[in-house]
């Protein structure tokens, strides 16, 4: 039986209590012999700071280079705000997408039919919604230099980030995108400014190019980063992958999975370049939701999101595919037979907490 | 009986019918004697590129520098995806952006009751929605430098956009969303993306600072932008006035713009700061949409938006404000009558032309 070896770091918020539910679903498929499943847990974010002052230890950044998957659950939270900007929260989860070299992040907006109608757009907008962002996600004005805030001589202050990309930074981005639309619906959208900004520029070019020579079965459009926006608001169905730079992936993402009415299903994956020997890439997998402070440790968030991101890592790390498809299958049966957070329960509709809700899916397996 | 002088640049796409019909409006009020206006009109984008090589000329630009106000239609359209990156269309636009010193734009995203259904979100969501986003014009990643693309050593491309912006740029930027807001909600929420970025960070610091020394009537609320394009489309009458930088600010106005459901219907204005003298701003008025190609020369543009942006000169550069509410009311009372054109026609009703839909609006007035 093969043996996996998985770093949970379940961070702030609601992150520990779902992730607690990703542990029972690993027990079901070890019982039931799918694999042998390793687990370590550590910290991040704001729970790592109050352990030892760092938004994550040297020692979890080793376990987590180690790892054939990493589990993260959430970061941050109002007890942090006014940590030092080098050890906040947020400053865990972006060393370990930089560390690991994480520059594909892969986040899928679905609209369950059982839930549109939580959606704050109309049903037929949204109902049968797919698509897929594909954010870069260890360059851009993220992580370029300059990244600093002077004094200038008159007392003021001057802030700067730098918006930084390199044609083989978008090279492989790009290839990611097009590989995905190959397996979905063979268009791909690119989204930039390069009415605006000279990385929008290379963006548009880079892509271009790789979509001529590499993927000509593969539709490319491109579209200005704020008309995007737009487009997902007004007509979310027109697009199949969309991929862009690390800032736009952020909001575009958001919006995205805004639509669908269901943030708190919505898993991600950050994937690493294949290793030349081994052929594995690094990964992490993560809700798209945030840490919600305000419900934290009421035992009623939704554990959704992080099961599919679990699922993911099955499918993306583990090689597991037909242990994801049937933990997709059993997310969406009990979506299908009624069973309901508070966050996807509609009006009226009697909700469940965590707990029940991990329970049924391990029911459901 | 006062004088005006009016500097037009129509621009590209749809822009050139739309500015036909202010110029009717114009007349109308001159010949009732509300004042004189002086028009003259230029070339701006692809048009001026085509006639002289340039996005704008340096007599335009010593025009618009002089004029009262300057009225702007819209630039681009694939014709020019293709011209270089200095000469495209864009440029013509951001130059008289920075050299006109026009900080502050005013992007209102109003819902018309009658519109309402025209939105692809619910009625409920949109149904008197009424915020004005403040967006930082002059500054940040579209103007910071470098700004350039480096064919390095290995043959690759580096490009580099830099986002920067001093304590003195988001004071302005500040005072200006909270004066507003004292005149509405008196509520203002200050978007960045401070878990990331330095500048966020600084803005963040600045407009909690003007906020509490000198507004404390405001409440002033913080989110991160990718948070509140997000909130935006969940529920987004909470906010009332929405600060933010210059990129930021692109993509969450558009965003706004379209859960109206009726882009063609939002006007805006960007200014500059008051000359110490006179007191006077410099000004441009334009449309939030953009030139639609598509529909160019068809004569079915709406030319709703670019009205309201000759309404928003009225009030804010030629203090002439009651006349603006009476063009405001003259497009509230010919939308409940219900003259549509074919973007906010709903099906099976009929739609007017851009010279009827200017026509109905000179016969109500
Ligand atoms: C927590 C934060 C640093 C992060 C980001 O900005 O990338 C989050 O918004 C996300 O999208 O994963
Ligand atoms: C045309 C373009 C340069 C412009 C911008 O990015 O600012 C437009 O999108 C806008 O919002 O006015």
């Amino acid at each position: 039986m093969a043996s996996f070896n998985l770093f949970l770091l379940p961070g702030d918020g609601i992150g520990p209590e779902i992730m607690v539910e990703v542990k029972s679903i690993l027990s079901w498929f070890q019982a039931r012999g799918v694999a042998t499943f390793e687990t370590e847990a550590g910290l991040v974010g704001g729970s790592a700071y109050d352990a030892h002052g760092k938004a994550i230890s040297e020692e979890d950044m080793k376990l987590a280079q180690a790892a054939d998957a990493v589990l993260f659950g959430a970061v941050g939270g109002p007890k942090w705000d006014s940590v030092p900007y080098d050890v906040r929260p947020e400053a865990g989860l972006l060393r370990l997408r930089k560390d690991l070299g994480l520059f594909a992040n892969l986040r899928p907006a679905i609209c369950y039919p059982a839930l549109a109608d939580a959606s704050s757009l109309k049903r037929e907008v949204v109902e049968g919604l797919d698509i897929l962002i594909v954010r870069e996600l260890t360059g851009g004005v993220y992580f370029g230099e300059p990244k600093e805030i002077v004094t200038l001589e008159n007392g003021e202050k001057r802030a700067v980030d730098t918006q930084l990309y390199t044609t083989h930074e978008i090279e492989r981005i790009a290839r990611v995108a097009f590989d995905l639309a190959r397996t979905r619906g063979k268009k791909v959208a690119s989204a930039e400014k390069r009415n605006v900004m000279k990385s929008g520029v290379l963006w548009n070019q880079v892509v271009t190019k790789i979509g001529k020579e590499e993927y000509s079965d593969v539709a490319l459009e491109h579209v200005l980063a704020d008309n995007c926006a737009m487009q997902l608001v007004r007509w979310p169905k027109q697009y199949d992958v969309i991929v862009c730079d690390n800032l736009f992936g952020d909001i575009l993402s958001d919006v995205a999975a805004m639509l669908t009415g269901s943030l708190g299903m919505l898993p991600s994956a950050s994937l690493g370049a294949p290793d030349a020997a081994t052929g594995k890439r690094k990964s992490l997998y993560e809700p798209v939701h945030g840490s919600a402070p305000d419900i934290a440790g009421k035992g009623i968030a939704n554990p959704i999101a992080m099961i599919g991101s679990f699922a993911m890592a099955l499918r993306y790390s583990l090689g597991l595919g037909e242990a994801a498809d049937m933990l997709d299958k059993a997310i969406a049966n009990v979506l299908a037979s009624g069973v309901r957070t508070k966050d996807i329960a509609a009006a009226g509709q009697n909700a469940v907490g965590t707990k029940d809700m991990g329970a049924a899916i391990v029911k459901e397996l």
